[in-house]
């Protein structure tokens, strides 16, 4: 492994004062003493690039390098280029095969070609080959260095054989892979198993032939199904013909959990996902990822005008119905809201396929009853009540309350019914169930709920107010 | 490893008939054919307990013994406790330590103590220790069988011994722990830095010695933080003297990870989290934690028909005002529920953490302006083109644009950016920000929004309309 940079830097120019100081520094930046490893970690998320960068540079040795390696692919590709030129080359080879290869895919691609300019040529073909995959597919996540053995070694063999892969070229071993001549997969052995098993058995006798494997090109959602199914450390990777190209191990697949969780929650609350850290996107980015939504919502909320437009002669002889407008609207936003959250997640976590649509929209139309019944009845004592200390509903106020009791029924039952019902209909159109968020269920609920709210008032107060 | 059951267990009495048959079951179940893994995996989550055990019992040993070891702590508890008494020893036995305590934990109070007595004596003291812990503590999550040795061992003598407590008891190998005589830890030494040393170096030599750590008290989110932090496969756990009690491993945080998100996602969608599968839970449970919610949502909204009392001359007035209440509410609740969701997330992901409340609520407050300003934008020419086309607001018109067109900014405004420092109030509080969900800042923004809509009104249509 190269020198990354010397302990002693006083021959390279320092940043007497940061050119575009967008934030009060900590002082410790500021007097140049540097900052511990600790500290940088905390400032990270606020520190612009160059000052990461030269704060990174007054890092001793062995931190610095432990600090680059816990660094995801947009940290390493905006801090390597952050740093001059003549230390790149050592960070970048700091790097295994995957990293450098993710670190490439997040540096502006007019860099990229420079970037692995400074590998060293068996890697630069192992990156290149990551390369061709697609960023969420398996063959993007899986690092190609992996301990292999053949099926004939025997279990002696095969540990000193791994003692030597291992001073060269391994990452991680957790797992040895048995593999024939063609590089087919034939069996597994588990660490723990070569290690405990006796010194003279072969690798065919004690591996398990019945692996777990995923296909290069299968999606990163669905290769973290596999681990959470399996329970693995790390899974091989295989092309159409069986061949072993790589491993995914379980780390890199925690940041794909937590990537996948954020999109669906940003989703659920009503926007685009940001694909970015919400303290690092710039301002007109984040803007443009919200203001598309919200504009849609917004133009469909508009046919609420035009709902209330049909029952402005209602509203003006009633104008105690006006009142609870809002009130049942957000009572079917929310009951819809709970629902499409409850299978959205149910979806991701693949406890409800799209062949359970019928069995959960029949359950949701139970609860959505249940709850309506609930909400209707708080609804129908807040008016009674309210009535017998201050007359404010007039003197049909009986029917005023039973008119919001059966409303809140009627659109609370539909509000969970479409709510529950909405993912599915997107999974099956071939969209993301996720986008049923929480607001678009809302405002698809809004103009129903005012319809039925109406419908009822006007099957009820008829003759008595309208 | 003792065998859990018989291939051929014709002398075990069979259910010729599901005594609760709640659903269709796939005809192979029906017919005593036995379901493959495949299957039985595919059809889990819709299978009743004693269902599930029976197909589990007709599995092939070598396959029902995989899949048993792939259970989450639910299912272990639920499909052992429905396995005849005979079998359930040899399972429990099956299971390392962690495992056996989640077990534990998952079945009835009732059950417990007998099933502990189903382990052997020192596995029984160690699930003991366990569950001591919280379960969503470290030391809830960590696994007491680990690879330690001494400082003065030479490599060469490590790696014997490991293969040694390899045949024993050993679960998993990334990181050999080195421990002083107090079971203090003092080091660790990757596998891979093991297998490539020098044989005659010692422990001490090769070792690190600032191993991150966590404490078995630290709490399961704060570990997820750790490892996403450091890419480590496993952490141990120490005391606070720092003597080493076991390890957490990746795979474990996998699932940490994902409960976390869904409990998230489900508080951001305005429910309790469920703490269980949406086709599994009951529906009276479910019912219980959806109710609770929407009813407190249902009483904070009822706030919203009081404030409309107070500007009931103003809607008998103008009924025109009225039309537009849904789509000026449901604009700041939808717009608060995106920066609510913005912020819990990131601050789960630990980008934004207390301090930050005053740099989001600015960064929030101009978003707020700038997105209000594209909605009153949008609503202002919606009404002057309406207007154009079927005059349908009266000959004030202009007016109202202008009163929508300012109400959106104040309301788009305010929601935005109490939207998004509700999060900080909840975490000041001590209370889980994620609670903050898109319908509790819908509810309420919509009082607001109604006083600041009859506001705006009343200012600029006062002499026209008012």
């Amino acid at each position: 492994m190269s020198e990354p940079h010397s302990e002693d830097n006083t021959s390279e120019p320092r940043l007497t004062q940061p050119p575009e100081p967008k934030l009060t520094l900590s002082p410790a930046l500021e007097t140049h003493e540097g900052l511990s490893v600790a500290e940088l970690r905390d400032l990270w998320m606020i520190l612009a690039p160059h000052e990461r960068a030269e704060a990174f540079r007054l890092l001793p040795r062995p931190d610095a390098e432990d600090f680059f390696l816990e660094l995801n692919a947009r940290d390493h590709a905006e801090l390597v280029l952050a740093l001059p030129a003549d230390q790149q080359r050592a960070w970048m080879r700091l790097l295994p095969p995957d990293d450098a290869a993710d670190l490439t895919q997040a540096a502006p691609a007019s860099e990229r070609e420079r970037l692995l300019g400074l590998l060293d040529e068996p890697t630069r073909k192992e990156v290149n080959a990551l390369l061709a995959y697609a960023e969420d597919a398996a063959g993007g996540l899986m690092n190609p260095r992996f301990a292999r053995v053949r099926p004939e070694a025997t279990v002696d063999e095969a540990i000193s054989y791994l003692r030597r892969q291992a001073r060269e070229r391994l990452e991680t071993i957790y797992y040895v892979y048995v593999l024939d001549e063609q590089q087919r997969l034939r069996g597994v052995v588990s660490f723990r198993e070569l290690f405990s098993a006796a010194p003279n058995r072969r690798m065919s006798e004690i591996m398990h032939s019945d692996v777990v494997t995923v296909r290069d090109d299968q999606d990163q959602e669905a290769v973290s199904h596999v681990f959470s199914q399996h329970g693995l450390a790390a899974i091989p990777v295989v092309d159409v013909l069986n061949r072993m190209k790589g491993i995914v191990t379980v780390d890199d697949i925690v940041e794909v959990v937590q990537e996948e969780a954020t999109e669906d929650i940003q989703k659920v609350g009503g926007m685009e996902a940001l694909d970015a850290p919400y303290m690092t996107i710039s301002f007109s980015r984040m803007l443009r990822k919200r203001a598309g939504w919200l504009s849609a919502l917004f133009i469909g909320e508009m046919l609420t005008a035009t709902a209330m437009t049909y029952f402005e002669d209602e509203i003006a002889k009633a104008v105690v119905l006006a009142l609870f407008v809002p009130l049942i609207i957000s009572s079917g936003g929310n009951s819809g809201s709970q629902a499409t959250t409850l299978v959205i997640r149910a979806m991701a976590l693949e406890e409800v396929k799209l062949r359970d649509w019928w069995r959960v929209g029949r359950r949701e139309l139970a609860a959505g009853v249940a709850l309506g019944s609930i909400l209707g009845t708080i609804g129908f004592c807040r008016i009674v009540l309210w009535q017998a200390i201050t007359p404010t509903y007039g003197k049909h106020y009986l029917l005023v309350a039973m008119t919001v009791f059966g409303s809140l029924i009627g659109v609370v039952t539909f509000g969970t019914t479409a709510g529950s019902l909405l993912p599915f209909v997107l999974r099956r159109l071939g969209l993301d169930p996720a986008s049923a968020s929480a607001p678009f269920v809302a405002t698809l609920v809004d103009v129903t709920g005012l319809v039925i709210y109406f419908s009822v008032a006007s099957f009820i107060l008829r003759g008595a107010l309208l």
